[in-house]
């Protein structure tokens, strides 16, 4: 089915009407809006708000996972489930889940949620937002009678920051090497998932089949700064972009930063900064989204009177589309010759990560859209460039994402945050994205 | 007296030939050449390859100040003196010293030497060439049974490569907040001049006056590869560079390096890369011998997928011309506003060291070129880029120095090394400066 016609059946055809919440009005210009069925955005962002204390310390919001500020949150967030009527789970990976049953016993379910864990020195709306949106959405469903064809989950991930661990647990692909791993907390990922109620030995129990999800849907603050400078108030993901990650050994000649003219030397450094400064400029000068970034820089010796011998640097490169990452990955790799070649120094290319995009499902985006666009909401598509659970679970079913403006563009920050009305508004796209869903997507 | 002139009469003038070392011809152009008066080259280049077991490493000649070896390499000098007819003594510095008298009781010193202390991983001819062939020229006067009009003192200088530290105690510059560093040895500096056999109870009894030496010469390696690539035998040295070391720390904003477009970021380490390229691009644009170096870089927070939030870096200025340093200190500060402007952070300079150019004497370097012009040997003026102890020597009288090449340009390093030829080349270039210096300076 063609996009557009899709979601026209979705959001305003016979088929759809049907299908729609039926109390609600066609708005002049043909949309039809729902107007009692909204979330309660003030008890969204009081609860957001009375958990700003949890993990709080003078550098920022401190709730990795596993440490006992991550605990206090899951207390936090089970009592959440409670109050709005879900009966909360630990599964074996250690993700809260709370299932809604639906009106179609064979109906695959709805997932939605995000997580509630915090980067060292982070802040409160980065998986919060969409972990507490997620229980509201589902309370409010329930508050108003709606029961949904599908079963609805809700779902709070463990451990999102430290690699979307809960949501690779349903992928299976978490291997036993990775719960060997060591978490910033300090507990490998094994002791930690015991730590949080989760069982290791009954990790398999976890793991869905691809196709088992009907869909996937997440709310999530931009962590950009795109919408706020736009003056849009809702992104709809195209996807999470794909990474690649390279170090680059820039090894020149160690010599005397006095006695070696400028025109014998073999810097590393300097041509470390011509990498750098070239790489941006590689990235900026073709038009899209792809971000390029050196954000690790190593000097040998590294004293103020010797010129450097040795440069470690990395690049982190991201993009919703694999062919631009490789792209650049031949333009970087021929910059690294050519500055080389200018400055006497040998670059070495080596990758230590490397993971393809994660596309949002086409109809899941477009209604997102037609929810957005229904409710009034100004929108645009982007992709997310920080990795989400929903990377995850495109593995499992069709995925995707609402964002919400990030304030300046912060993250990972205790300057992060996102005004309560942009909450709101999110938790209310979801609230349409996931009645539509249920109704569209089989 | 005009310098030219100057050299004319120690050379060739009437007044030289009464004071030139009796034997010797006068070539067809003109020039006298001294036949019979050369040093020893075979012997000083033997006692070199005897050095090099001192302190060898698997990686470099560890001869640090105060070390082991450092000791080991002082009692093969002190050796080397005794066999030479010198009679050493440790000053209370720790330099080793033999005086010889000169025919006129109340005449100044000419001073020559070096040092034999190293770098950590360097090599066996920074210092050691200077400091073994001032023992071969005093060798060499003694068995030609030469006497000079004045006193010749052979100095081998303790801790260079730490500071300067036996030259500077000469010119009273060395305080007692100085006497508490440590040294790379682990000791102090107070430690180390007591386990030398110096007594810094009694620093003040080497501090000499200014203007209390008629001259210092001391013969070094170049450390850089001006001669070698210009296919120069002899280095004049114009003096040694003046330095200005600055601190620059930049400051921008550390944010998710996914999530964040390219057009929003204030990314400190491209400010850095950008302004370290500026800075090598201004240097080299100039002409002049000017020597710009951004050794050190410390990124914050240093990790693969955050946009670097700060950056400490140094640079290290160096230039025979005090006014260089002055305007490309303008120039450093307008590129930091400049690239502070254009990719939002904000740049604060300190300054670590400064160091004012110490200038040889002109009539000093007329008598170095004249000894090597006469002696047939291609050479060329030129800054010393590295520290010596000459410039401390500049306080108390006029100074010159004696480069010959280094392969490569290369020191501080186990690859530093210099031919047998060009070490007797520059060893007989410094024994026909003294010869000069002793009839010309009065």
């Amino acid at each position: 089915m063609h996009r557009r016609d899709f979601v026209q059946q979705a959001l305003l055809g016979s088929a759809a009407l049907a299908a729609w919440p039926r109390t609600g009005l066609l708005r002049p210009d043909g949309a039809f809006i729902h107007q009692t069925l909204r979330v309660n955005g003030e008890r969204l962002n009081g609860w957001l708000t009375a958990f700003d204390r949890v993990g709080r310390t003078a550098t920022g919001i401190n709730r990795v996972a596993y440490s006992p500020a991550d605990l206090e949150g899951r207390a936090f967030t089970l009592d959440l489930f409670r109050q709005s009527g879900l009966t909360p789970r630990i599964d074996a990976a250690g993700n809260i889940v709370a299932r809604v049953p639906g009106t179609r016993a064979d109906a695959k379910p709805i997932v939605i949620g995000s997580h509630i864990d915090s980067v060292t020195d982070g802040g409160n709306f980065d998986g919060p937002v969409g972990s507490f949106a997620a229980i509201e959405v589902a309370r409010t469903l329930a508050e108003s009678q709606r029961r949904l064809v599908h079963p609805l989950e809700v779902v709070v991930w463990q451990n999102e920051e430290g690699g979307t661990y809960g949501s690779r647990c349903w992928a299976g692909l978490v291997s036993e090497a990775d719960l060997d791993k060591v978490a910033r907390s300090g507990k490998t990922i094994r002791e930690g998932i015991g730590l949080i109620g989760g069982n290791v030995a009954q990790l398999a129990s976890v793991h869905r089949e691809a196709g088992s999800v009907h869909c996937y849907l997440e709310l999530h603050i931009e962590q950009g700064g795109l919408l706020e400078k736009a003056g849009l108030q809702i992104g709809v993901v195209q996807g999470i972009v794909g990474l690649r990650w390279f170090e680059i050994t820039i090894t020149g000649f160690a010599n005397h930063a006095g006695a070696t003219p400028m025109d014998q030397r073999q810097d590393a450094m300097l041509a470390a900064a011509r990498f750098t400064v070239a790489v941006n400029d590689a990235v900026r000068r073709v038009p899209g989204r792809q971000v390029a970034t050196v954000g690790r820089v190593n000097v040998t010796p590294n004293t103020t009177n010797v010129i450097p011998g040795q440069v470690v640097l990395t690049v982190d490169l991201r993009d919703i589309e694999q062919r631009t990452i490789e792209q650049f990955t031949q333009t970087f790799e021929q910059l690294g010759r050519d500055i080389g070649a200018a400055t006497g120094t040998q670059f070495r290319f080596s990758r230590l990560t490397d993971s393809k995009p994660a596309l949002a499902d086409a109809r899941v985006m477009d209604l997102v859209q037609g929810a957005a666009t229904t409710l009034g909401f100004t929108q645009q598509r982007m992709p997310s460039g920080a990795g989400h659970d929903a990377q995850e679970m495109a593995h499992l079913g069709p995925m995707g994402m609402i964002f919400i403006p990030s304030v300046g563009g912060i993250s990972h920050s205790p300057r992060e945050f996102s005004h309560a009305a942009d909450i709101t508004n999110g938790a209310n796209v979801l609230l349409q994205a996931v009645l539509a869903a249920d109704r569209a997507l089989d």
